[in-house]
């Protein structure tokens, strides 16, 4: 890793140092790209938070996607995980099999849409690894974010009594296309951190109806969510009824957006704005007591499961 | 990441989950599997280090290799890396892409790979993310590594004058299968660090004469090889002449093993007890100025490419 060493079988493919050189940050990096490893900068006050996600094609994208999207959601997807912690994205690790029939002009866009997003937030590249293989292309990135010592949102803090946001609109995101080109919730992120102090947080990434089971275990709380409250997305179609239209809102995944608890105080200022930084942020539900995720919907409560909605109506 | 929700489209398959429980470490984490993103234990006076690297079926191991040798050799290459730094290796993120085609017995053999070499090094898993595909197996595994703030050996300080040293025997590793159950030479960088100070180090991947590249280019040095003492392999065929055998020793990569320089000081030490914690370590050479790697076989030098050795005899 962090070693050119290891794309040897291709010279021509020193993909990690081509990478690092259309960037000028060496952003939190005691030590780049080069060596064995990285190393991390430590920053009195700060700690780090690290995650992994792995983009294969023909699963995550279509074969066909425009590649600088397919290398901007791979780095993208991360970021949103830094985010959903109230962290900073810092710095990442690209590790790259590609197929040995791609061409070298089709690596680079893939690698272009990963430097622009990389640079849009100052996140250095600390090392990476690159290997060819007779199948599809796959992407790991690793990232690396800061926050301040301690204040990091866990999935675990959402106390009976919070109110339930998310941030943004939700549903018919794979159709539209918008689960590659979504913007990472960063900024939001630290402007809520720093002044609404969510008790619990995630990005949505299967879907509201299953992302909120995780809240719940972790917890151990119940929910229910207000039907007539969920943002439902425009690339949802408007020609459907609106139930239809509900359960994409909460079960077709790769929003990433945050889904998040504060406590009523907050609640209220955030209500009242609707909105962070200019995007939208709406009230779905409220944090009760027990294990169960329930849907209220025209006076009426319903579970709601993680593969969607228990149509209670038919 | 750190999401078992990744692997929802398989819940059988929370294979995260399932290898941390085989484990009780949770060493260097503040916080682990189960949220968005894994959080890095701080404690003052040490730093992190980090690497990646991607194993794929077909190119670094083959489809009928036992599966615990291929989880075993995706964590080690990475333990390896932080060996190279000097570093005590401490977590992991696993990121696996996983045949749809592969039995769940054939994957749990994988992860008993990666669990029992983690559990020998006391490493935890701090997250990870799993897909299915229609490919090969493909295994990414960050690695991360605390040393004593500033004091990781790079690959850029050696000096004219300085001896350089390799752990171990070279040669025929991928043919022999020493490559799957090499042992990372974590111990004995962690004593050349406290004893030795090495000036710069890395493991040897790619053979002695393609990475020693990588010392001199970052170090701004050249080195002469004594062809004499280059310790081969009892894996190396030994029906062949030697001139063949050093080749082999010199080119065959995969060795896994500490290539070194150290003082002249601390370099007589080390020829006089020869081991490292019974690692046998052997001076194959010196740091000289200029910027060529050359061997020196019967009283005559010749350049050393990273291919190989130019033979200067026939």
């Amino acid at each position: 890793m962090s070693d050119s060493s290891k794309s040897s079988n291709r010279p021509e493919f020193d993909l990690i140092d081509w990478i690092a050189q259309q960037l000028t940050s060496s952003h939190g990096l005691q030590l780049g790209i080069g060596d064995d490893a990285a190393i991390l900068s430590q920053e009195r006050g700060w700690e780090w938070v690290t995650a992994v996600d792995c983009l294969v094609g023909g699963t995550h994208f279509l074969n066909d996607t425009p590649l600088e999207l397919v290398g901007r959601k791979s780095l993208a997807v991360n970021l949103s995980d830094v985010a959903a912690m109230g962290a900073v994205p810092v710095s990442a690790l690209i590790g790259l099999v590609i197929p040995k029939s791609m061409k070298r002009s089709d690596v680079e866009r893939l690698c272009m849409g990963i430097i622009e997003l990389a640079k849009t937030w100052n996140v250095s590249i600390a090392g990476g690894d690159t290997n060819s293989c007779d199948g599809p292309l796959m992407i790991s990135v690793t990232v690396f974010g800061r926050v301040e010592t301690g204040t990091a949102v866990l999935r675990s803090g959402a106390q009976v009594g919070d109110a339930l946001f998310v941030t943004g609109r939700l549903g018919g995101s794979l159709k539209s296309g918008r689960h590659l080109s979504f913007s990472p919730r960063i900024s939001e992120a630290r402007e809520l951190l720093a002044n609404s102090r969510p008790t619990a947080m995630l990005d949505l990434s299967d879907g509201l109806a299953g992302d909120l089971l995780h809240v719940s275990r972790r917890s151990g709380v119940g929910f229910v969510i207000e039907a007539e409250r969920v943002p439902i997305h425009d690339d949802v179609d408007h020609s459907l009824p609106f139930e239809k239209r509900l359960a994409h809102a909460l079960t077709d995944g790769e929003d990433f957006e945050l889904l998040f608890t504060v406590n009523s105080e907050a609640a209220e200022k955030l209500e009242r704005s609707g909105e962070l930084l200019g995007t939208p942020v709406t009230r779905v539900g409220s944090c009760v007591p027990g294990s169960q995720i329930q849907i209220q919907l025209g006076g009426e409560l319903s579970p709601l499961s993680p593969g969607g909605w228990v149509h209670h109506l038919d």
